[in-house]
Parts: structure tokens; C-alpha cells; sequence
């Protein structure tokens, strides 16, 4: 089985880490496809950054040669996956909606501790638009954004790990989702803080494509999904410079 | 890996079926192992015998005897996932919701196609605690009973299409949930009637349940489905004669 | 008239004192019966015991011998209640839903105050599957357990009143209900702490119950809550030892 | 024990029969007195009459000489409960919701049977305003006009009683609340063709006062309904001419 | 065109400070008209005042006499303005919805800031109804009543700009609406110390009753806002002394 | 005041034809400009090419040269209104939004009839997003796509009619707001036929747009619509050929 994993920011080495991450919690046998989008953003905070990678992730996809079984959209909170339904029938999941699907098998209610507090209402939109806000507790903001999770490892922990507590504690959260495709590898810190499970949108999003991979589950191509009818489209391409 | 399976009635013959069909989508070296309540109805349709199915399955956990890895509650609609999710810090998986989460990645709406009118309510009750009614389009009775699924294989596959064929042109459904552990293997049929993806609770349960064990993730225990705290139980045993 | 009282505990001397607070209650000419079940457990927290309580209180109901014209459920958000419904056509109340009900005719907003942080959800989502979460402003634990409710009465009015009061204050509650059967007694203290009307469940239960009676309105028996159909069942009974 | 039932029409005809419905449900020891507003329209049926209605309920009330222990609206989907609840500290039961409140506890879903297409949407917004649509399968409309329900009996029961049974067997009812207070008096003929149980709501409502009343609970008035700031008021009197 | 603006007090100045913010942000060529109810109280603070202001508005606009465009009612939270509607053909505003709908094209939440605490549930019932609560992060009030607004413009700007502060900081707000009409003239105040946009409603829906009117767009008279049937109506009017 | 109208396609006649329905409802003083996106599809009617439409409009505008006062985006159901809010401090206009929140001013429910029915559960999704849903009786599919419209227009209004029709009789709507840029000029008709208010999305939006202008609000720039953060961002172009 091989499933491509689309980064939603331009910034390589991001596609590798996530790659990786997913490669390491996939089945034998699953080969795990980092794509990396050609235009948009190094890192993806807001509507604006989100809309160009929904439809950069779209046109990668569009023009990766090869095959592949799932499509994995790496970004928390972004817009874009609809899209991708429409132009396939292999399984697409989104990690929001995978992370909180599978926070929901764990406990009674979870909350999302993401990165910017101007990211939070995407995350919320998100998930009313998925049907699966009415056990989320609360989405949770660190303050950190993108790019500064990985400048400093400690502070990253200590951030996560507080508001994690405060979800908890505050909100009534009993399971955790990490809202950033780079939060991963922080699962293990939360949890022994917390004492709740903790979820990585990543991780539970291969687990979930390889199911409906193996369920010989794809999207249902009637009504909103069903493939863009012929017509005239100028495609969008990287500018230069 | 090993699953252990509930039905929630009392006839070790449809234990076997659904274990049967669990085994059957299971990744290699998964084991499932069926279990069948000691007290209920040997079918389950409507709330006292739904109640009673929560229970005694219950007491099949307590009382079995061996290690596993995660529970599948394998009733539509019913009671009882809460209690075993409290009684265990091992993943619990109750189908009504495994099929909705599933359904949810594939389509823009799904609808649930059961067996009589009377459990029409009980589902929508479960798919409401479980926060997943947003997206569902509406459960539909077929009006055929649990015992009648299994008696005339063609008016049981005419009439589950029939209504599934409804729920996609009428509810504007995009994808099918077979609401009844019985219907394993319409699957099918109803794709092929409906041109929608058709999910299987059980084996959507399965998947999960493997996805939950492999990224290592269980049960909450700090508030809701803490254990049970300390003090005398009268437990309840089949009655004799 | 003549209303069954079912306690939801093993623990028949709590039995008596709900009894006696429904019969303190009563119109002239109804009599309470108190009806202790045969298994579960000696106090309700939590799902597990719940489902117990659900069950126990069926069979308790099922074996009892005499006339009755309406069933109280005494146990504050527990499982239940459709299974007596089903097997019923006399009127089923639930104290929970009889407190919220009750309480909706006094206020904007109503607070419910219990016992442990663990039956705050089993309490809400009761509300939610009655359709009356929409008013509810919050549900309050107070950290004492069913039975410390009864050790220390100082420490338990002060703690009551003190939750009473941040309802009000905080969670804009205009009423409070009084979460838990073992709390009957403790109105006149938080109302005189709170201002606000306070609403012992099973009070307003015993009226509900007696105004059914008295319209002569019983369980519709159309769908949802028809009897069960005839079919094999294993009844369960407490087990020895 | 006396109870005020405040009809909302100026038909002072209509006061003494709701007055005599009212009594004919009552308690032994209660008291109803049926209260005419001074002004307004002769029947009520649609928003400009319902706040006229409300505001000649108030004054009528403001002016009535003499103790009471509670007041009953007896308009449905009518304007007015919390001005009455602002004013007075005994309870104020609105039939709406007291039919409401009532059918709830007897089946899974109810429906309201009323006059005007035109009245549907004043009834709707007072069961969401008051917590109550949740469960409200639908409600539907006659046709017939509120003094078109005496004049041809015959009509009346075939027309409410076809409705009724549209709405138990199409949007799945278990429970039908009669939605006007004309409508008293059809509940026999409405279950027998229906099998389900049938709510008056003024009936409804006179047990839900004397229970209130019996278990001394009044209207909170702590913010919503405190009473009116002193202030300057010019009060209405109805015209002359 | 010509508007008119109907105050829902018996305050005649304050009918001339409303009617002329109103023409302040009128476009060339509307002409403004306030008008001032003749019986209700002098200011309005809860229900039973709303109730009257309704009807006293509607009494006041039937005895207009001469043409007009379209009517606003400014009242903040107030009953009444669906009997307007069903009276008359041309556009009826209300200022509580138009700040509500103009805030939500200014960013994803929005807070209201009003007078008295007892209002809170007046406004929050009124946006429920007009389905603008979605969105609506907070309805604060500031303690101040009505008629304090005025008295010591000082406190009244610190008190506003306060309570503004909080709800864009605690309850996410990034808009805000002021709450009663009496705060016109405090939007600059609150804009500077919140940084975010502020709605005055009757700014708001003078711009919506311009529009619509320039739309040919007036109320629907197919159902719920159909003309009055015709009747027998005894009409109110200010009673003397 | 300078309007920019963003058609969401790369069909220019139909900006002109959009920009010239603009400008004929336009206030005097106020002029439309339209423009035209580089990249997507000539029209829209599905996801992927709505996500196109968003980034195109994004950049369209990002790369106007000029000033202008506020953006209408003209395409109904589309994604994209977020990114140009951030983008942007002056008002952004979606006329999904403008065309339902005109609608709700005039009737207590209305409906959107659009053209293929799988956009409609695309405008739902907007609506949902927007907290405009709950006073939405229905989306109707007319089934004529948007290059359609232009074809036949004696079928177009017929088709149009019919399907308003059905809205306001069997959904219960008030209002019909026509769910498609290129439904401009059948207000009359629809009218004529359902006798109910019609609304036009762009109309609605150029008078919504105005009054935001004219009442200096714009954007809230504190969370969710802050400008983009300072980063390497590669814009798209056109691909070429």
C-alpha cells in the first residue's frame, strides 16, 4: 500500500519530518510518500496561507506520477480537503479530522492545543464543518508559532505540556489532540504530564487510511465528491522569482 | 494482537458469524475472539434488551480469563460501551459509532439502514452522545427483524437495497452504514444498487480497534471512565431454568 | 394511587429515607413503595454501576407483585429509564429529567449540583438525550461521594451551598437542582444561601408522576417504548456469595 | 388553592370553558378562576394579537384583586410568560410548554397539532425559546381557525384527528399535544386514532401549577424575572368605542 | 425615503438623540422620523416593560399617520418587532439584529456590551430566535441601567470600554456591538481601547432599512408575517393620570 | 466609493455582466469595478474549482493596482471570503452571506435554489460556517449549471420558478434568495410565481458593502483575520499554454 502524505507548507525538510513520523507508525508493508507543495507558504498560519496551500496541495497531487492508494493532508486546521475528494476516489483524510475522530474513541470530551491563537478559529471551523465539535472541549493556543516549535526544544515541551494541563484541568478535556503536524514526538511529554492519551493527527490519520484502504472504503463520488465536470481550467503554477 | 468480539445477544451461532466476519477484515496476526453474553435476548431490539445486553456483557468481560488488547461491542444502537470503557483501560469500540466515524471520511452525509422501526430511536440516541449525529442524513427501518435478516437471504438483500437506495436519493446520503451486525456481507449488493461506498460496523470496528493498539492509545481514565471506585457489588449471574 | 419508588443502590436503608421524602411529598391518598434492587451496587457512581442499576431496577420491576399506577426512577443521571418505559404502559419518571423539567418552569437557566466529578457527564448526557441541556447552565460536582453526603451534614450543606452559590454567580444559574436522591433535606440551605428556588428531584417527581396518573396519561406505546417482543431471554439474578 | 388561567382573547365565552376544562382536571381544594383581558383581539392568531394578548394579560393580572397562589397562560405559542414572570413571584405556567414538558416524558418524540398555518412559527419559536424543540417531531397545522374549531364538531375531530395521525405516522410523533386551547375535549378521539397518548395543555398545565405550588417552588428572581425597576410606567387601558 | 425610528420608551428626548444619530449616518436624501410610544415605561429594562414597548410600538405606528419607507424598532433586545411585521408591508428593522448580522461580516465572533445584567437574557433570547447566536460570543453587561448611561459620561465610557476589554481578551470577541441605543457615541472610545470594530445598531440598521428600500425588498406576507385576519380587535391606548 | 466585484470564474463576460447587475443597484456615487481572476475554471460548481476560485480571487486582488473601499465576492457557496479578509482591512463581502442575511430581515425562514445539486451541499457548508443555517428551510438544485442559465432562458425562469416554488410550499420558505452570480434578472419572476421577497446575492452585497463603508467598518484585524504573518510565501500565476 503506498499513501502520500502532502505537506501543506513549501518548506521541504517539514514534508521529511512528517514523512517520517508517518512511516514510523505505518503497517509493514505500507509505503508512506511525502509531497511537498510548489507554491505557498514556508509555514501555514491563517486563512490566506491556508487557501494557497489547499490548492497547491491539490495541484501536487494532481501532477504526481505515480500511483497510490490514500492521501494523507497534513495541515491542522487548513482548508483543502474537500478538494482532493473531488479529484479522487482513493481515500483522503484529513489529520484534524482524524486526530479528533480518534481522540473521540478515547474519552468524553478532548481539546486541540495548537500553535497561534489566530490559528484556533480555523481549527474550530474545521471541525464544525466535519461534524465533531460537540466533544471538543476547547481548542488551546501555545503561543509558538510554526516555525519557533522547533527552535527551542525545551520551551516547545514546557508550552505544550501547560496548556495541555490547562485543557485538562480547566475544560474538562480527557484526551488531547496535538494541533500541529509538528507538534509529533511530543505525544510521550503530554501524556505523563497530563495522565490523558494523546493524540498525533499524523499518526492517527495513516492508521485510519490504511483501514479504509484495506476496508476497499474510497470516497463516495455522487453528489459532493463527484469528479469535476469537463470544462475549461488554467491551471495554477509557482511563480518565479 | 488479540480483540475480543461481544454480541450482545445470547445465540452463540451469531457470536460466530460476527466473529467470523471480524476475523475475516483483520490485519495478519491479529486474533479475534467472539464472546457471547450468559443472560439477554437472543436477539436485541428495543431498550430492556438492550439494557440487558450492556450488562451481561459487562460480566462476559469481568469473567473472562486471558489477556487481549481491545474490546469490540458488536450491537448497533445498544447500551454499554460507557461501562466497559470504565472498566478497562484497554481500547472499546462499539460499532454504531466505529461505522459512523468511517463513513464520515468517505462522504458529505451517511445514513444508517437497520432492521425495525422500534430501534430507529435507539440508534439516534446512540449517534447523539457519541456526538455524530451532524452528518447523519437519517436511519432507516427496513422492517425486517434481527432472526428475519437471516431467513430469506434474497428478500433480506432486495429489502436492505431498497431503503439504502432511498436514504441516497431522498436523505441525500452519500454513504450506507449497514446498521445491524447481521448484515455483514450485504456490502456489496448495496454498493452496487446504490453506486455509494457501504459500511460494516464490524469491520470498521476492527480496524479501529488494531489502529487504537498499534499507536498504543486507550481508554481515558481521569474522569468519566475512571474505575469503578471501591465498594461492595452484588454481581448479577444467569438465572437457571 | 400507587407509585413505586425504585432506590438505583443495593443499599435498602436509602431506599427508606427516599421513600420517605417521596411519601412527605405525596398528594393525599398516594402511596409510595420503595423498591430496592436485587444486585449492583451499594452506591451509583458511574457508568459501570449504572448499567447495573438499569438493569437491576428492571428485573425488580419485572418481579414485582402488585398494582402500581406510576414508576419513579431515583438515581440522578443514571441508565435507565427507556427500558422501564418499554416495559411499562404506567408513567416512568426519571428524577433527573423531572428536576430539569421542573426547574425550566422557574428560571432562564438552571445548575444541577452532585456528588463527584465523575457523574458530571453521566448527568449531562442524560439532559442531552431528554432534550433539556439547552437551559442547563452547568452541572456542579461537589467532591463529596453518595455516601460522604451522609457522614458529616455540616460539611456537606456548606459544600453543597458553597457549589449552589458559584452556579449562580458564575454560571448564571436562576435555580438549582439538587443532583443526587441523597440530597433531599438540603433545599431550605441553599435557597436561603443562593436566593434562588432550589428542586429536590424526587419531589418533583412524586408530582409528575401523580399528575400523569391523574390525566390518565401513560407510556406511548407506539414505537420507541412498545412492549419487547416475544423472544427468548435469560433473565439475570443476583448472584450468591 | 386558587390558580388564574388567563385566557388571551377577549371571548369571554371561551374564558368559561378553558375555566371549566381547567377545573374539571383540578385537584380536590383548587380553585381556578378564568381571567378575560381587557383588550385585544376576540381570537388570537399571529403576532400582532399574541403581543396584545400578552400585554392585556399582564394588566389584567396587575388589576385582578384578590390572592392566588398561581397563573396559568392559557394561549399556545403565545407571547407573554416572562412579563407574568417578572411580575409576580407564584409560578406562571405557559401551556406550551407545559404540553410540552408533559409529552416528553411519555414518549420519544411528540408533535403539535394547532389551528393556522400561520401560528406554526409563533409555536415553533416558544419551544426553542423555552429548550423545548429538540424532541418536537413537528408541528402541523389544520387549517381550521381558532372559532372555526366550534362550529362544525364533526369537521374539528376528522380535521385534528387526520393531522394527528399524518403526524405519528410521517415525522414519527409518539405523543400529540393539542395545540389550542379550543382543542380540549378532542383527546379521546385523537388516541383512539392515533394509539398514542394526547396532551391538553391547559390540563397539563393546571397539574404542573398545583405541583410547583405543592412543593413551594415560585418564579427565581435573581436576574431574569427580578422585578421591575421602579420607574415611571403609562400604563394601556383598552379604548373606547 | 422616509424611515421611521420608533424608541420604545416614553423618553421624548430620547426619541430626538436616537432619531438624530439615526439621521447622522442616513444617506442624502432619508429623512428620519422618531417616534415615541404613548404608554410603557420610561425606560426599558426587562420583560414586562419589553412587552408593553411592543405593543406600545405597535400602536404608535398604526396611528402614524402619512407615508414612510420602512420602520426601525431601537430597542435593544426587546420584544415586538414581529407584530411590526405582520402590520406592514414595508421593511421592519430591529436593532438588535441589525448590529448582530453587520458585526458578523466584520469578523468570526462578535460580543455584546449592555446596560444592566438583567438584560443579558432578553438580548441572548432575542438573537436565539433570530438565529444570530452562533456567533455570538458573550452578552456582558456593564451594570449601568438605562438612564445612569447619561448621567456621567465619564464612568460611562470607562465602564463600556471595560467590559468591551474583557470580551475581546476572555470570550474571543472581535467585534463589538453596543448593546442598547442609549450608547451611541461611544464607538470611537471603544474602537481606540479594544482595537477592534464597533457596531452602534442604530447606525446598523438605518444602512439595513436604506438598503433594503433600495432593494424594492418588504417584508414576506406569505405565512408568518401575513396581514392580521380580519376581527373584532379592541385596540389600547395610554391610560390617564 | 470604489467597489471591486470579484467574479469567481475566467469567463470575463460574465464579470461584465456581474459588475454591470452591481452597478445598476449601485448608490449614486458609487462605482463597480469587476474583475476577473487569472487561473480556474470558467465556471464554478464543485470543490476543487472553488478552492482554485479562492486563491485566483486572492490573488487578483492581491495584485490590483488601485485603491477601492470594499470586495464583494460574487460566487455563491465559494470558499475564499477568509483569505481576503485577511488580506484586506476594508469590508469583504460574500454574497452567500449578504444573500441570507438579507433574507433573514424579511422572512421568518428562506431558501436558496441554485443550480447543480452538488453544490448544494457546498452552500450548506457556508452557511453552517457563517452561523446563518438555522433559519434556512432548504438549498434547492434547480439542475441547470451555471453555464446553463445563459442557454435556454425561457427553461431557466420555468426551471427557477418551479423549484421556488416547491421551497415556499413544501419547505416552508419566506424568502428565496437565488443561489447563483449568473440568476441575476429573475427576481421578478420569482417573485410574481411565489408571491415572497427574492433575493440576489450580488445586489444584496453591494448595498451590505456600501453600508459598511459609509458606517467606516471594516475587517476586525485582532485574531482571526489579523494580516498574514511575515514569511516566505511563493505566490501562484497562471499556468501558460
Amino acid at each position: 500500500m503506498k499513501i502520500l502524505v502532502a505537506n501543506v507548507n513549501t518548506t521541504a525538510k517539514m514534508t521529511d519530518v512528517i514523512a517520517a513520523s508517518a512511516q514510523a507508525v505505518a503497517a509493514p508493508g505500507t509505503e508512506i510518500v511525502g509531497i511537498t507543495p510548489d507554491f505557498g507558504a514556508e509555514s501555514v498560519e491563517g486563512n490566506y496561507e491556508s487557501y494557497l496551500a489547499a490548492v497547491a496541495v491539490q495541484e501536487a497531487i494532481l501532477t504526481y506520477d505515480g500511483d497510490y492508494d490514500a492521501v494523507i493532508q497534513a495541515g491542522y486546521g487548513e482548508h483543502g480537503r474537500e478538494g482532493l475528494q473531488e479529484l479522487l476516489s482513493v481515500p483522503v483524510v484529513d489529520i484534524t479530522e482524524a486526530a479528533a475522530s480518534t481522540a473521540q474513541y478515547l474519552g468524553h470530551r478532548y481539546s486541540v492545543v495548537t500553535t497561534l491563537d489566530r490559528t484556533v478559529p480555523l481549527i474550530e471551523d474545521r471541525l464544525l464543518l466535519a461534524g465533531l465539535s460537540q466533544r471538543c472541549a476547547s481548542v488551546r493556543a501555545s503561543g509558538l508559532s510554526v516555525l519557533e516549535l522547533e527552535e527551542d526544544h525545551d520551551r516547545t515541551v514546557e508550552t505544550i505540556v501547560a496548556e495541555s494541563v490547562k485543557a485538562v484541568e480547566q475544560d474538562r478535556a480527557e484526551v488531547i489532540c496535538l494541533g500541529c503536524g509538528g507538534m509529533a514526538g511530543l505525544e510521550a511529554a503530554v501524556r505523563e504530564a497530563t495522565g490523558v492519551p494523546v493524540v498525533d493527527g499524523v499518526a492517527a490519520a495513516v492508521t485510519v487510511a490504511e483501514s479504509l484502504v484495506r476496508l476497499g472504503l474510497g470516497t463516495s463520488k455522487v453528489r459532493t465528491y463527484a469528479p469535476p465536470r469537463p470544462k475549461h481550467v488554467t491551471r495554477p503554477v509557482a511563480s518565479r522569482g
